[in-house]
């Protein structure tokens, strides 16, 4: 399809699937099976089937589905790392893509990925762990003033607990009044009509899930948290 | 280099070379030689060239280059837009830049680009006219809390003409006092020592350049204008 003089490209995607675990941000990697890098613990990925994916973003969900046996409801492209060295196949392109996904969800895929903290890599091939330091800086940023972290939350959930997530993400403390204007702003949530969280130490507290809006997009403010 | 089993994508880049001119913003656009869509108005792009280029960011160096004869100290990865029908001649990758440089930058170019209003663009063939716009909101959206905006002024500078450059960028008036204070902020300028603007109405205004450390990368701030 190229012409003769243009010589093809290596073009996969790579997955950063992220979950917070005890309070950590982790990220899932598997291990590679085929040269180069077998054996070692990589992020999934996988050429571009132009036969079947309609676009890289489908390339993305089809990765996931085979080396991790799960959907990711939000999946965003992150950037695209590129380069004549960066794979030893040749000069090649990797469009990156960012998911998020509560803990639970990873149930899914027990003995096929393994968690890492995201503070804590093992060496990685490629480029791969600049792939996954883009990735979190972009979700920490994007959680400074999005509705970003609520795709790390099973739902239903009460807002201490949506508050954990965004501080475990963020890694700091966020103040308890201010989380809830910047919640009540982002307008990301509907209260579960009926349903409170019940026998804790306090009373009973609202449950609360994403508006159908807010499943695959985001809800952006002007202002940070 | 890929192996027999997986069909050669066509990788590009397209550069979405912005500019201010008469307070619009305008993107630069080039007649194409070759078919498809020879002689349309359409972004400057090309192939990725593996046996030259180090990386896609020196092919959309070499593109500019090429197609407008002109260097962009700032240019940023945009975002890789893929598929199958994007291009009639197959499956493509193109990874978009962006790149703002000051209306005086382009007299350099004159006769090889167009410069078109981001509002009121031709139809556009690919999907052009989703990268510029996909182009303009992120300009937009990160002229409100960075220093981007500083790479459409030709320095040196007086505020109130930089202040003049966000406005017409963000398509709002902007507050004298929080300008100010977003510029101080940001730390991104310097003044230029003993040059003063004279001869207008008001008093002799001071003149400003970007400082070296934001020359090519951004300053940001955790809250818009």
């Amino acid at each position: 399809m190229t012409s003769d003089s243009i010589p093809a490209v290596i073009c996969t995607v790579d997955v950063v699937l992220l979950t917070l675990e005890q309070a950590t941000l982790k990220v899932a990697l598997v291990r590679r099976e085929r040269e180069p890098f077998a054996q070692a613990l990589a992020l999934p990925g996988g050429y571009i089937h132009a036969q079947d994916d309609v676009d890289a973003q489908a390339s993305a969900v089809r990765v996931l589905r085979d080396k991790a046996g799960l959907d990711s409801p939000y999946l965003e492209q992150l950037a695209t790392f590129t380069g004549a060295v960066r794979d030893p196949r040749g000069w090649s392109v990797a469009v990156a893509y960012c998911a998020l996904v509560p803990s639970a969800v990873l149930a899914q895929a027990a003995g096929r990925v393994e968690l890492v903290a995201v503070d804590a890599l093992p060496p990685l091939p490629f480029d791969h762990r600049q792939i996954v330091d883009t990735a979190v800086l972009r979700v920490r940023s994007k959680s400074q003033y999005s509705s970003l972290p609520v795709h790390l939350c099973a739902e239903p959930f009460t807002l201490p607990q949506l508050q954990a997530v965004y501080e475990a993400v963020l890694g700091e403390p966020v103040n308890k009044v201010s989380f809830r204007r910047k919640v009540d702003e982002l307008a990301m949530l509907e209260p579960v009509v009926g349903a409170l969280q019940t026998g804790g130490a306090h009373r009973p507290a609202q449950l609360y899930r994403v508006r159908p809006a807010y499943r695959r997009q985001l809800s952006l403010s002007a202002r940070g948290l």
